[in-house]
């Protein structure tokens, strides 16, 4: 059943011992949105407990409230209620649908078009940029006044899943809600220092590698790295590295196509696709059976790294030219 | 003298050819808001032109208004009022200091604590972490509706001088404001890639090669990169790509103090210092005839490199030490 926020609310102030429930393989989003909720209910003199099957990644470890985070709780009945937060489906609370189907009551707090709807009350606000952007209305609601803490964990909600508000999901109303945090005296500087400008030697290195393999094709329209099993075995690298580069090869000026192949296993190659303006990398991807979005797009092709390279790289050519025709 | 903005509104209402002088090395603050505030001045029917000694930088090329700078016109008498913008002292307006002295009716916009108050009629607002915050404010006093191209350079102003919205400036004001660009259908995603995700590709093979030079000290509290001379020749880097590699050492997890050696002649080393938390590097600038900031600083010594090396690091690692001890 789908309810105003108002009503979930209203449903909220019945629990007493209440899980909240982030998605698997937690990002900024989902933890401050919890921490937040976590933070207020307990204010509401509930007992809430933020459930999390992985531990808090290093970069968020700083946020007031991931001491909370628990897995060893998981005896029947210990519930009154559940909350899925930034949670598209099911799926995503992983092992944790135990405690989502041991609960008679259970929420859905999210932003994402694709929510299943799978709880008994459902509220999904897709205009909203950050599910933290929802539970800024819902402590609202709940009559908390959002302290330092909260206004902390909201602000790195709405940041980490607007690119730092840079994305196109930024919306007017997501700097009116960031300028009430920040009259909380949240650590602005150093919040952002922490997020955006802190790396692993390693992780540097990695990029500096990944920089010097760029190679250049199409008149630089098409820019691109190959990093073939030999090389990641050798540099050490896992897939989460790899995916940190995909933004790479798109962001050198006059590029339009940025591709990353990376070969996970050999004979296994995985293809990341960015574009900028006109090319739609989501058709070159569904042509090799992959898929995603416009500007960011994927697929897997099981042959060697020579034959996925021609392969993908005449695709590529094909779509720049004839976007660069249209544009 | 110092007006109030709404006084400094009034006397623009009396102007009709108006010259906008932006300081030299023009950045993203002084150029969005020359723009904005160019654009508003025709809407009022007035002759406004945008002076610069140099071209707009590339990365500013895409900014509405930018055709409009010109220095082809400089006749005796050619305007009855200058505004100059984000502008600290007269020093940098540099030649066009004779335009300057040419018109009768001087004003000064700025937001820096170090302005002189140079002109006739003088605004200096600290508390704004803009010019382009200011010119905001001017527009609505000007009774000028802001359209998208106004909010895109403001946007744009407000954005660069804020670190994108991360630097301590930035205050819930800021957001407000830039909450009510955003409502003029700004491209936002479109404008933050080219202003923060687009670089040239020597760009990212410099940034790579200054990667592969780091050097960790004193227990990985201090990370620093030593270009000498012969480096500096080979890569053919001058000291503007130098700059963009101060913040690197820094960025690196667990570090406090990172240091950038630039030797620009043989025997001549420029040293950039920037912290994290706690350690105070003005100091340390300062104790080698420079001068700076707690978290950014620099200095230049008249030395061999390794001879500035030694003694640069002896002098960060006592104050990292007893920094350490202090917090």
């Amino acid at each position: 059943m789908t309810l105003k926020l108002k009503k979930i609310a209203e449903t909220i102030q019945t629990g007493s011992k209440i899980a909240i429930l982030p998605h698997t393989s937690p990002d900024g989003d989902c933890l401050g949105s919890s921490f937040a909720l976590s933070l207020a209910l307990k204010k509401l003199n509930k007992e809430p407990l933020v459930i999390l099957e992985e531990d808090v990644p290093q970069l968020y470890s700083f946020l007031p409230g991931s001491d909370i985070k628990t897995m060893d709780v998981l005896s029947k009945g210990m519930f009154d209620m559940v909350i899925c937060l930034d949670c598209g489906d099911e799926r995503r609370l992983n092992n944790r649908i135990e405690i989502f189907n041991d609960c008679e009551l259970t929420i859905n707090i999210d932003h994402h078009i694709s929510n299943t709807g799978f709880a008994q009350y459902n509220y999904i606000d897709t205009q909203s940029a950050a599910t933290g952007e929802i539970i800024f209305d819902l402590l609202e609601e709940l009559n908390v006044a959002i302290d330092k803490e909260m206004a902390e964990n909201l602000y790195v909600a709405i940041s980490t899943d607007t690119g730092g508000f840079k994305y196109s999901n930024t919306t007017s109303r997501t700097h009116i809600i960031v300028s009430a945090l920040i009259q909380k005296n949240i650590g602005v500087a150093e919040i952002n220092r922490r997020i955006y400008d802190t790396f692993s030697l390693d992780r540097l290195k990695l990029k500096a590698a990944a920089i010097n393999l760029i190679e250049m094709h199409q008149h630089n329209k098409v820019a691109m790295i190959v990093l073939d099993y030999h090389l990641l075995q050798r540099m050490g690298m896992n897939m989460e590295d790899v995916d940190g580069l995909s933004g790479i090869p798109r962001s050198i000026e006059d590029v339009e196509v940025g591709v990353v192949f990376t070969e996970k296993e050999p004979g296994q190659v995985k293809v990341s696709f960015r574009s900028n303006q006109y090319v739609d990398v989501s058709k070159i991807a569904v042509s090799f059976g992959g898929g995603g979005h416009q500007r960011a797009s994927g697929c897997t092709l099981n042959m060697d790294m020579d034959e996925a390279v021609k392969k993908v790289l005449a695709a590529v050519k094909d779509e720049v030219t004839q976007g660069a025709v249209k544009s």
